[in-house]
């Protein structure tokens, strides 16, 4: 996980470390665990199928911004990822792909400040 | 539009025609003719980002189906449609990804009996 | 509530009836004992809305059928109705848009064949 | 699983055999295996949870019968069930609730006829 | 757009311009060329819709916000904006409600100071 | 109300008084009049269900805070708590498990410092 999202990813692992340390947990295990290193799909595919549901969803937006980071971390370029956003407007609405858009400015203004 | 989603994506325009054929019209021209033909991100990519999308939403099984097609018109294998929707599993939960790996089997069982 | 949904506004609360009988009862007394006789909208704005709300909300095709038979039993048009529908994708999709569209046609054909 | 959920469940892995029957492994080994033998919550309170969670996220039916199927195995009554649904209804509105209050009547039904 | 939105809607399309401008053109061109300038639903009705929309989405709060502003600026009045709200709790429920029932007070307080 | 939310629930309401006071009104005769009197569910029932409904719809942060004091308040326990929100976690993904986790634990940490 450190490999994909980086200090974002860790920081949420350490975010429940007091409430519900059994959640960060199974985030690593399952999520990063046993799906992750599975082969069907690389790393980039992956981050980018992960950006796009959660922006589709519309109700993440931490989690959209620690996946933002991870997407960038494993490769992903700042074009692919305003384009993604772009690609959600007609499936998922004009609402959720603006404020995906602003999520993903606000991970590269931080990734200039050196958050990765 | 007929590239992409073949036959089932002609389907869903015809049967707006007696409705409301300007919501038809502007599926092919906003979605098809704005986005689709933009550069950043190749048709692969799109339809992969447009099946993860529709299942993480979860309410919208017809399109799940057409852009299902889609997907493997353009190229995609039957690997990476299971593995993109297990991997909206620990995003979207369980329920959501289940219906969207039966769907995705359906869509295979048409192509099967010659539905592209 | 019989004089807005008619038939099929009767027949939701009849298949309540050996289930939950009470949800029912305060579906008539709550949404239309106490929402529907507010004066400061009138029935045809309290109708558009409604179908509007169920058709961007996208998961609850029975009870957008149920409105739709409503708008048009307090006067909304056809026109209306079609135009609402194409108003919602911007905001909520296009599969959302398509599939409310679909349950508006099914309602205008039950419409011919008697129901109302 | 099969304690809890019985042959709805089974049938659920049963219908992934085919298409993704790692997702099905998923929903044992993590569903089930971690998170179901926990301590915290007895099984009669996780299954009225997921009911709860089901019925007031609106667009999981199939799943919804399933965990309806396991609240009642694992020794849950009709009376508090039909009660969870009505008390979704002023968090999750009255259509989610409706839909949800047939379902469980379907599953009702289904276990006269003798589906366990 | 300037016109419905007013100052509200151009910071919308101001926002975008560093991350994703061809997303703000989009939602000129198609939002409000293609769909605000088609005659069988005047303004008011139009924004009365999106506002009634959004609210029972739940996830678009800036959004809400925005179409509040329009639907004040095309004439709408403060009861019809309130009464829109208390009509969504039946079908999205209370939760939703009262969250756009908060977002417009604070579009309401945002004109006493100036902003339109 | 006052029973079960405290001065979380009172503030809501409150919180309405001046834009909506119907609204909170409605909250009070139904919510809590109508359904929380029933005798199928007790109130420590209730409150768990209320709190496992909004963490698995996501977009209800500041209800899911209030309903978290009411479980609280009505004599549920921390550990409850924390278990209810992992076991959403595989039916409603792990964003909302998170977001809920961390909502939690801002209302644990009210509690602390006197808020009820």
């Amino acid at each position: 996980m450190g490999a994909i999202d980086g200090s974002a990813g860790e920081k949420v692992i350490a975010s429940l470390a007091a409430i519900a340390p059994d959640l960060g947990r199974f985030i690593i295990e399952f999520a990063f665990g046993d799906i992750y290193t599975r082969q069907a799909l690389d790393l980039h595919t992956r981050e980018l199928v992960t950006v796009a549901a959660l922006a589709a969803m519309g109700n993440a937006r931490p989690q959209l911004k620690v996946h933002t980071h991870g997407f960038l971390n494993v490769g992903g370029s700042r074009e692919e990822l305003v384009e993604l956003v772009i690609h959600t407007a007609p499936y998922a609405g004009f609402p959720r792909a603006i404020n995906a858009a602003l999520a993903v400015q606000e991970v590269l203004a931080e990734r200039k400040g050196g958050v990765h």
